[in-house]
């Protein structure tokens, strides 16, 4: 068993409507040294693959089809392997 | 400066209803192997601090205060130094 970890960020010069939302909000709180605010999905899962080659490819399809948007979406997979 | 990374994720035993969802839905897709699916939130910013003990005890009390649901999330911080 593998776990995997996909973290999905907005291509750049794609628009992050809730990264500006948090980084206008900021200064009212008091956080005036703050920038570059982004905010992507994290997503954990745990798949039955037969080694950590599969096991990433098959999620990286599954990014494709199902858990990122690639037209406006980067992901970036980590695979580590379960204790069994 | 510095970078924070802060992963969100749900407290155990609060629902994630994203991640049910995709969880649903891989079966359909041909993708019965995978289970556990959690989707959080993946942040990311730049602040500028004294030092990293600073930009941590920031990004943590942001955190508090607005970047995460301490009721039902929990947040876990990476800071590294940007070079300047």
């Amino acid at each position: 068993m593998f776990e995997a970890r996909v973290d999905v960020k907005h291509l750049p010069g794609i628009a992050d409507p809730q990264g500006a939302t948090v980084e206008r909000s900021l200064p009212a709180l008091g956080y005036t040294n703050v920038s570059e605010v982004h905010i992507g999905k994290l997503i954990r899962l745990v798949l039955d693959a037969s080694d950590e080659a599969a096991a990433r490819a098959q999620v990286a399809e599954m990014c494709e089809r199902l858990l990122a948007n690639p037209v406006i979406e980067a992901y970036e997979i980590q695979i580590s392997e379960l204790a069994s």
